[in-house]
């Protein structure tokens, strides 16, 4: 296990109907006057923004509104956010919605006490400050209501790019399941796709004895299989949903990745997709990701196996490991498309021709520098030959 | 999953040497003057105690030294550090040492900002304030360096009470594998076993689907059964180290406990053998915990033999699934006794003409309300009854 630093300072509300004490929230950890920054419709028509603005009145915090935050995040909307948290003199940036609307406050809260351009945080500078940020999640996904992490699009040429720091993890984090119990089933499906990428992500590493945090992965990838099944089955079994809310978070707060180097090429490569393609992140990843396992496994027979013994249950071949790697990428593909996930680039609306801009761009678009992935590093030429088994 | 918060806050370094960082972190988290509160011979013989002062002093924090802390602490040495604190005027207390040392530090850390008496606390008043709190972890075991939790014993009747609150969180911890490296074989086993029984105080729970949790309990238990063997065969196996630490944080910072009942029963149990023996309180564990699980697995012989299954390998036997619960428990004793710890009474040196006064202060001591545990209540004749299973 490598040396690290864990720091999780965020408190975590999780249960039905705590949405309703967020002004006691704001006010516990400071906040006088609210950025309230959500995403469109469903927010406002659920009545959730209503009930949001009440407790905060309640709790004598006055608040400005931004909505209109969009799946995959644009840079538009985040200066449009810091230029009226700086005018309205704002002191707490309080996210509604999912993963989206919680990054894009994040850099809002960052680019709101910072003088440069916010960007920079994006092209990897550390995130060291940045107001509080609250966040009432809405889907379980991206983890973001944990994580010290943000994910951006930059609309001058479309970079997707992520930022990280201490200043990102949010003081206060409300999970209710029961808000995400009206997500339709592709969304639910993008969300448990985008969980189980995080913990893989993560259990793909070139460090060796770390039994601890690949138990935990497995554990939670476990957890994941179980309940994806039956919320996509009945889309409002508050327990399933609960039971992924608090994967979710765990998946991505970094308990289960400390002292181990990660992968990641997968994200980096699906990020190309979704910026160019603007389709959801976790169908992206179900498209991006096993074609990423079949591509890499040879590097490490021994633990592809591991996983598809110790998650999916697949008799260890002893004579030939590599049969039963195999057999759990398989099993990890079929999941996918069992709970209603593309598999294909095709599927996704994706161009074969598309291939080698997007190779080039991951490998060297905007800050990056040749190469992606802790665990292979891959070259352009590889994220290529990765995309191309994606279109199978 | 029950409603629930969560929060811990506490700053990790863990890994090689960062102990030899402690004054930044002290003064990162802005302490001035710190009481060094310890324990015994080991921490000075070793040369731990002159490296941190060598790096209080290179950070310019001042301090004063509290030493002899014992195992199963008790509140004389409370009371003095508090008087020291308030004396010299401390707003720092660093703990380095175990579990022992940690909870005296909680204790008096509350005690200084408390007009009353601290052990208000120990009788049910939550922690909310206290002196921050920094460790160096020098045993895996209690799990306290990341938990809101502390116990003492009060030697005005040798009560042996636990307190809790955010207060009690420290600040941050510092986790170096090398420093537990030398400890002997059977400090090590007592640690393993508080950790695994941290676990399984969570994982018998009367709250239906936590598949989330209970996953993660059964990877952090798989993974003390991997690695506790190893350690105890080699004790100076950095990794084998490394992953039991970073396990006994995690079993008892609560993420995996969270939105469930937990039980507790077996620790209020043991507690009166360690006032009373002033034995190890891993090894009354090893003696309590498996007898409790003999009385207590008809509650829901299916969730014993799910961890049966799960974590120890057992078949399932579904024609009797009492079969499988009960050699799950079996495989857990001989575990138990496989790392050298006892799993009698009469090994843990503790007489059978005591349990009925054990039984009765464990129900009735001190605050006590009649009854312990939360996943089956135990009145005093079971706790009675469970002490002669455990005679055994």
């Amino acid at each position: 296990m490598n040396n690290f630093t864990f720091y999780s300072p965020t408190y975590f509300v999780f249960g039905k109907e705590e949405e309703n004490h967020v002004g006691h929230y704001v006010k516990r950890f400071g906040g006088t006057k609210a950025l309230v920054h959500y995403g469109g419709g469903s927010v406002v028509r659920s009545g959730l923004l209503d009930r949001v603005k009440k407790s905060l009145e309640e709790s004598g915090i006055s608040y400005v509104e931004l909505g209109g935050v969009k799946p995959n995040p644009r840079s538009g909307l985040v200066y449009e956010g810091i230029d009226l948290c700086r005018k309205e003199k704002v002191d707490f940036v309080l996210a509604v919605g999912g993963g989206s609307v919680i990054d894009s406050s994040k850099a809002i809260a960052a680019g709101t006490v910072y003088e440069g351009d916010f960007w920079d945080f994006y092209q990897g500078r550390p995130v060291e400050k940045a107001l509080p940020i609250g966040t009432i999640l809405t889907i379980a996904a991206a983890g973001s209501e944990g994580s010290p992490d943000s994910v951006i699009t930059n609309e001058n040429g479309m970079f997707k790019r992520g930022a990280s720091g201490e200043g990102f993890r949010p003081t206060f984090s409300i999970l209710n399941p029961e808000l995400t119990q009206t997500l339709p089933a592709y969304q639910t499906a993008c969300g448990i796709t985008d969980i189980m990428a995080h913990l893989f992500e993560r259990y793909f590493t070139t460090t060796s004895e770390v039994e601890v945090t690949d138990r935990m992965i497995e554990g939670l990838l476990m957890a994941m299989v179980h309940e994806g099944p039956r919320v996509i089955a009945e889309p409002d079994h508050y327990e399933a949903r609960a039971n992924i809310m608090w994967a979710g978070m765990m998946a991505h707060n970094n308990s289960c990745g400390v002292g181990r180097v990660q992968d990641w090429a997968s994200h980096d490569i699906e990020h190309e997709l979704s910026a160019l393609y603007d389709c959801a992140h976790g169908a992206g990843l179900a498209v991006v990701f096993p074609a990423w396992m079949r591509y890499v496994y040879r590097k490490d027979v021994m633990r592809f196996a591991q996983a598809a013994s110790r998650v999916w249950g697949c008799p260890m071949d002893f004579a030939n490991p590599e049969n039963t790697a195999l057999a759990g990428i398989e099993a990890f593909r079929n999941f996918l498309k069992s709970i209603g996930m593309p598999t294909t680039l095709g599927e996704l609306g994706a161009r074969v021709e598309d291939i080698g801009q997007m190779a080039h761009t991951a490998c060297f678009g905007d800050a990056r520098q040749g190469a992606v992935g802790g665990f292979v590093k891959l070259e352009e030429k590889d994220v290529a030959a990765i995309l191309e088994l994606a279109a199978e």
